[in-house]
């Protein structure tokens, strides 16, 4: 057997791809009216979506990707083996009450906006390892709930820094399998003719903390942590970062970008001309007055199954790093003065062509 | 290769046993007034392990578990592939400020006290799937963080239920292997002459949901869960509950075991004569004062580490089902007046005698 992963490095590789069979996102308003409106599977118009609380809308939300992600690559929850969901709310309660009420197999994550690289990465090592066909994978976020959960209630209408990251409403799922996704046109499977994408490698996040207490500069917060995950991936897969078409972080935005980039200069490790930043995707930060860019777990989730996905499966894009980000605090620890530590888990995804 | 799976179940086999190199478990003042006592490898005496805040002394206690782990083992943090470890705080602080900043890569979990289930199945995974040599998995909890986060201010003194638990203040931690624990009698392995315990099996708990709502109730609330995984599992690995020499839940107490051990019976499974339930090991109900029993991510994980594992590494016991049980609910959704559901994660652990 290929040995799987290197000594002293927290990277696992996996010789049989772990193919994306399919994806959903849906969004809230706002993100529909955003530069990539066009790319989800469905913009609400409701942000409470017919729920009774903010936290009852988040959950409902994830709930339909997932179920969506599901019907698309024409299984039922019954078929999947285990699903893996976070979010970021106090006992991640948009999971347990949301994907988790399918009746899946469930583990649930916490890792901030990293959610969705921590599920990718759970569950390919699942599939990679051997115990399973069909994984789900999903998070979600929701503006209201995590101004709630984090910062001022939205009724005291408080000013947000230029820093300032806004939470994107929205969830992305994807359902990762052991085989290709087969060719069924009827199904919305992540298979343009021949191509698909495909898991192939993953790069574990360490918590990085450079002692920043800023909660409303998350992304200067959560760089130093990119900049680890990045600096080890490219070192343990012993790669340029000209081998990937984009490297695709979640949610640093404007300042956060700047940040990394230099942060990796130093090293020696130019990524500028490919970075791309979910948080800055999916808003038109200056038309849409969102400041630094998106934020949330379900920012580099919803961008990732709408836009990124497609571009792999298309063949425009041959292999993608995709870097979702999490800030770790909680409104406890930033009321104590603790700092703001950061954590980013990277997912290799390639392009296949089909045989 | 073997399957290591069954379609349409939720359990996972590991035809090469995943071994338990060390354990180390550390507890308060009460915990180490309690029946087992005398197994910790810490008892402190000051709840504040010299932090400033009660979130703090949570994570200082974790990290100092988790290491000592690691130190038993006669390894570094370095050599550790990947840290699994949740705590019952809002956005996991005490796993993100705990064992995490010992810089292994990190993968926060949430699945309220089935924290130590989790971590342990998804240890077992990635090494069982050939991702690695060794993996951390830590849990903790805290009396005056839990009180803080889901009920009532210390301060206000308030009449607890008799079905209401006691938060266990302490931390387990588990170091995991590929291969078996080295003869090595200067480190403090889990080995006793060839005898070894090695987890061989989990089966993923689902979320139950039975619709009870009191917070103060929880064993009632997390029974239907445990009851779901124990009657998935004995027909996912056609087992009877004669072939564990113990199952032994999380923190159920009292009340949740009533309810357990009918809710099987009604099925024809009987677990009466070999159940036992970590919430009510680690206290004296009535002598303590814990109404119920014992509960939090800590009590599981503490009990495991200190007095379970024993029992299999000297073949008293030749195998167990270790079951931790969550009650997934936020104070947000219980004053939004949603449900209590529960999740249960098992964990196969037998008795090797190595050659």
């Amino acid at each position: 057997m290929n040995r799987m992963y290197t000594k002293g490095c927290a990277s696992s590789f996996f010789p049989s791809p772990v193919y994306i069979w399919s994806a959903a996102a849906i969004v809230g308003e706002k993100e529909g009216e955003g530069p990539l409106g066009h790319c989800f599977d469905k913009v609400l118009s409701d942000p409470l979506f017919g729920e009774k609380t903010w936290e009852g809308a988040e959950a409902a939300i994830q709930k339909e990707t997932a179920d969506l992600a599901i019907k698309k690559a024409g299984l039922t929850p019954e078929r999947i083996r285990i699903l893996f969901a976070g979010d970021l709310l106090a006992q991640t309660i948009a999971s347990s009450f949301g994907s988790a009420e399918m009746g899946i197999p469930f583990y649930g994550l916490y890792g901030a906006c990293s959610a969705m690289g921590e599920a990718l990465s759970l569950g390919a090592l699942v599939i990679g390892g051997g115990f399973g066909e069909h994984v789900l994978c999903a998070a979600s976020s929701h503006f209201a709930t995590a101004e709630k959960e984090f910062r001022f209630p939205l009724g005291y209408g408080n000013q947000r820094p230029l820093s300032a990251t806004w939470t994107v409403t929205g969830s992305g799922a994807c359902l990762l399998g052991s085989t290709p996704p087969p060719d069924a046109p009827h199904l919305q499977l992540l298979r343009k003719g021949r191509g698909c994408a495909a898991i192939t490698g993953i790069t574990t996040g360490r918590v990085v903390d450079y002692g920043l207490k800023d909660s409303l500069n998350m992304g200067g917060c959560m760089a130093p942590a990119a900049f680890d995950t990045i600096r080890r991936h490219l070192l343990d897969f012993d790669r340029k970062p000209s081998a990937y078409d984009a490297i695709v972080t979640g949610d640093l935005g404007v300042v956060g970008q700047k940040i990394l980039i230099q942060l990796l200069r130093e090293k020696n490790m130019d990524i500028a001309s490919r970075h791309q930043d979910c948080g800055l995707l999916i808003f038109d930060a200056q038309a849409q007055d969102t400041h630094s860019g998106g934020s949330g777990c379900g920012c580099s989730a919803a961008v990732l199954c709408s836009y990124l996905l497609p571009k792999v499966v298309s063949g425009e894009w041959k292999r993608i790093l995709f870097l979702p980000t999490g800030a770790l605090l909680s409104k406890t620890s930033y009321n104590e003065g603790e700092s703001v530590p950061g954590v980013a888990h990277a997912v290799v995804i390639e392009h296949f062509d089909l045989q």
